[in-house]
Parts: structure tokens; C-alpha cells; sequence
């Protein structure tokens, strides 16, 4: 199935939570840590468990690159591992000259083989422009995200009408015609911005961050999408999913928070 | 010596060529494609010609990483070749929230032990926090980019009298009040703009990028640098350098090239 092929897939099933795979080697539950290579297991159990109910996976490189090459050999592995099936995000927030771009297109698509990507959108077209190349995958570029300081830049007036995060919305729509390929990365802590501007969002695939931890609301970002016929969206849930219990039991208790949230949505569409 | 001492020690000295390690397997000379580590031996050649007339390296992860993970192999080991004496740049173009930015600070910081970072400024403040809380370190934030579409969202304006890459200057100068760790990006190319904002950008060292292969004057940025008495910079060359010859002899033309540029500089300091 073509990359994009899959979201549509998942998302058309219903089912909009993306499972983070962001596992910190700090919090991995004891029994594991003396593992030849604990992140991989961990997710690797976290996978097993999960695989039916989860709409996408979200590897963040980050928690990846902060043990270097073994974390990158668990990275390729845990990637493998969930194989050809199943939506996977490249959380890895790149951008630079188009020349670089293409460089970090090759990284995350061919060597990685993730089915998507997340996008600094600052350096303007050029630098996004590498991997819209890849037509078949789905480059999310970053919208308004879901941290307190997103008012230092991405909330600016750019006209009188204009905040900076509408103008990278309507630029990423231009950037869509071509290949259909772009979606935008949308906190779900925004609440009251994701509903102002449901209109100039929607033909664009929307992944939304920052339900949990962050203090986002499951309810009122499914109700807002319910309410507008919305489907082409991903709910990203980590640590309140992979560390619902840092104990032996911590797959189990992923997939009931997971089958949990699912169940959330499920309900919320039903009471349309 | 402290991470951000090197910087000051090299630019102090007059030395302000950056050379960056960016190099592309596909055109690396013919004798170096079967080594075992064809990148390695590639830079550690640069490296052992350079070394002493370089400024700083600059090692671009985007062609590191698109070998996967035998590319950051080479990274690591090269940037362990280049050893402590000589500033290192780890031009990442990193950031994201918070908790991440801490993990991505650990990798290139940590792991990599670069002594300087490039980051985007979109996601605001406490995206780039993590890195700041590294004081010997200097943090580089994308100011005004090189390329073309630095126009998409760089130069619009965001009040009456203020374009987006000015007011991210602003904000830069703001962070770098508590540990004096910041500094800007701004591309070679954008000269006009580099001369209307000299006084904004003083008391922040600058990384210029541009030069070269993008068509950016070394002639023009040294001139007006030191018109200012303004010696915190340093201007990156790549492709100038690292592929002035593509035969056996790549390594002797790359230090051709390098003094070649100390030279114009040395010249053109003594003219001030």
C-alpha cells in the first residue's frame, strides 16, 4: 500500500490515535533495562500489544538520537519491526537548503523508510520542497504546535488579518496542489485556534499533538471535527499511553488506555 | 578549553573560515569509494590539511544521516578526529517542544560532543531552553536564511516597523542575556538586510552561511564586518572547499582554497 494509502486507510476505519513511540530509557520498566537493547524491546512489546487498535506510530527521533547510534539501530529495528501495514510518522522536525532537505529526505524516507514526516516551516518553500518530491508520502509541516511559547513567533500578526501560523497554513495548501502530499501539525491545546480555522484547514491532513501530558482535550478536539465532518486527523498520545504503567505490565496497560481513547472517539461519533 | 572559548579564541586571531563537512559520497573522489568508510577518510584527509587554517568545522548531519546509520558512524568518528582544540558546529537545525529539545540537546551535545548547535526559532522560547541550560555551549538560531524562500515567511513583516527574522534577533538577544550562549544565523546572500541590522546583531556572534556555491560575496560581508570593528562571525564554505578538486589531490586544493579565503580576509582587514 503507497504510504499516504495507509493514513487514508486508518483514518477512514476510524481510527485517529497515533501511538508515540518516544520511549525515555529512564522511565522503561526495570526488567528491561538490562536488555541487549531496551528501547527496541520496549517498543517491540508496546507494538505487539497495540498493533490492531493503533491508527498510526509516531517515532520521535529525538528520544532515538540521545543514545546515538545504538538508539539510531533501535530506531531502523522498532521501524522494521512494525513493518509495511501501519502508518508510520518520522517525528524528526527537519529543514534546511533544498540541498540539505534532500538529504534529510533520504535519511527519514529511504534509509528510515517512516511513511511520513514532521517539518519546520521557517525557511519557506525550498527547504519543504525536497520532500513533496516524495509524492506518495505525507509531510506534516508545523502549524501552530502545542507549547506555551508558540506565541513567540507562530502567533504574530504577518497583516492585519493574518496571524503567522494562518499565513504557513495557506502557503502549506499551495504546497498541497501539486501533489496532495502536505498536511500541518495542529496542538490540540489550541482548541479555540483549531476551531477558528477549520476552514482553511480542511483539505489538509491535520496531526495534532499535545492530548495528555500537555493538557489537550480528547473530547472537545473530537467533537470540533465530528461537528465539521472532519476525518483526516491523528491524535498523537506517548507517554500517556506507553507509560500508563512503568511496571511488567506496561504493554497491557498501553493497549486498555489506547483501546480507552479509541473507545472515546467511538462514542463522541456516535452522540453527532 | 570551554565550548564557546574556542569560538572567541579563533575569531580573536582572525580566523572566521568555517569549513563545512558536508560531504557527498557521490562525489567524493574515485580512490576514497571502496574504503571501508569512504566519508571518514574523505573529511579526516580535509581535517589533516585544514586544521590549521580553519576557523571551525561545521558538520551538516543532513549528509551524515542520509547514509543512515554507518553515515553517523562517520560523523562521530570524525568529529572525535577533529579533537578538542577546534570549534565544532553541529548544524542540526533542531527543535522542538521542551522535554524533546532536552533529548536532542543530549545527542548532539552529549553524545556528539559538538560545541555549538543550529536551531529554528519557530516553536519560540522553550524549544530552545534545553539547549541554552548547556552554558559553554553556543547556540546558533536561524535568523535570515541564505536561501530564496526566505521570503515565504522570514521577511514579512509583523508589526509597522519589523520583519520576522528582525524580531527573532530581538528575542535571540533577550535569551542570550542569562548565559551569554546565543547566536544568529544569517545568510551570506542577504547582505543588504545584514547592513541595516549591524547594530541589532552585535552583541551575538554570526554564522554565515552562503558564501560560495550560493553567491554570496566574502568580499562584501568582511567589509562591512569590518567597517563595524565587528569580529564575532564566522563564514562558512562547503562545497568550495571540501570539493575544490574531486581527484586525488582534493585535500591539497581544499587548504589551497582555505588560504585563498584567509588571505582575502587578512587583505582586506588591513585596508579597513
Amino acid at each position: 500500500m503507497k504510504s499516504i494509502d495507509k493514513f487514508y486507510s486508518a483514518v477512514k476505519n476510524g481510527k485517529h490515535i497515533c501511538v508515540g513511540l518516544d520511549p525515555d530509557i529512564e522511565k522503561n520498566p526495570d526488567h528491561l533495562k538490562n536488555s541487549d537493547d531496551p528501547i527496541f524491546h520496549f517498543n517491540k512489546a508496546i507494538i505487539d500489544s497495540t498493533r490492531n487498535a493503533a491508527a498510526a506510530y509516531k517515532l520521535n527521533f529525538a528520544f532515538y538520537e540521545a543514545s546515538g547510534i545504538n538508539g539510531l539501530i533501535s530506531l531502523k529495528k522498532t521501524i522494521e519491526y512494525i513493518g509495511e501495514e501501519i502508518f508510520i510518522i518520522g517525528d524528526a522536525k527537519r529543514g534546511d537548503i533544498g540541498s540539505t532537505s534532500a538529504m534529510y529526505a533520504k535519511s527519514v524516507y529511504d534509509y528510515f523508510k517512516c511513511d511520513s514526516i514532521t517539518l519546520h516551516p521557517y525557511m519557506g518553500y525550498d527547504s519543504v520542497h525536497p520532500f513533496l518530491e516524495y509524492q506518495d508520502k505525507l509531510n506534516f509541516v508545523l502549524a501552530l504546535t502545542s507549547n506555551k511559547s508558540a506565541s513567540d513567533f507562530e502567533t504574530l500578526p504577518v497583516t492585519s488579518d493574518e496571524f503567522l501560523y494562518q499565513k504557513v497554513i495557506k502557503k502549506v495548501n499551495e504546497w498541497n496542489e501539486k501533489f496532495h502530499n502536505c498536511g500541518i501539525v495542529f496542538g490540540a491545546t489550541q482548541l479555540k485556534q483549531l476551531q477558528e480555522n477549520i476552514n482553511l484547514i480542511k483539505d489538509l491532513p491535520v496531526l495534532l499533538p499535545g492530548v495528555g501530558a500537555q493538557g489537550g482535550s480528547l473530547e472537545d478536539v473530537v467533537t470540533l471535527f465530528n461537528q465539521n465532518n472532519f476525518t483526516s486527523y491523528l491524535i498523537n498520545a506517548s507517554r500517556s499511553i506507553i507509560y500508563a504503567s512503568n511496571k511488567a505490565d506496561f504493554a497491557e496497560k498501553a493497549v486498555e488506555e489506547l483501546d480507552r481513547l479509541n473507545a472515546e472517539i467511538t462514542s463522541l461519533s456516535s452522540i453527532k
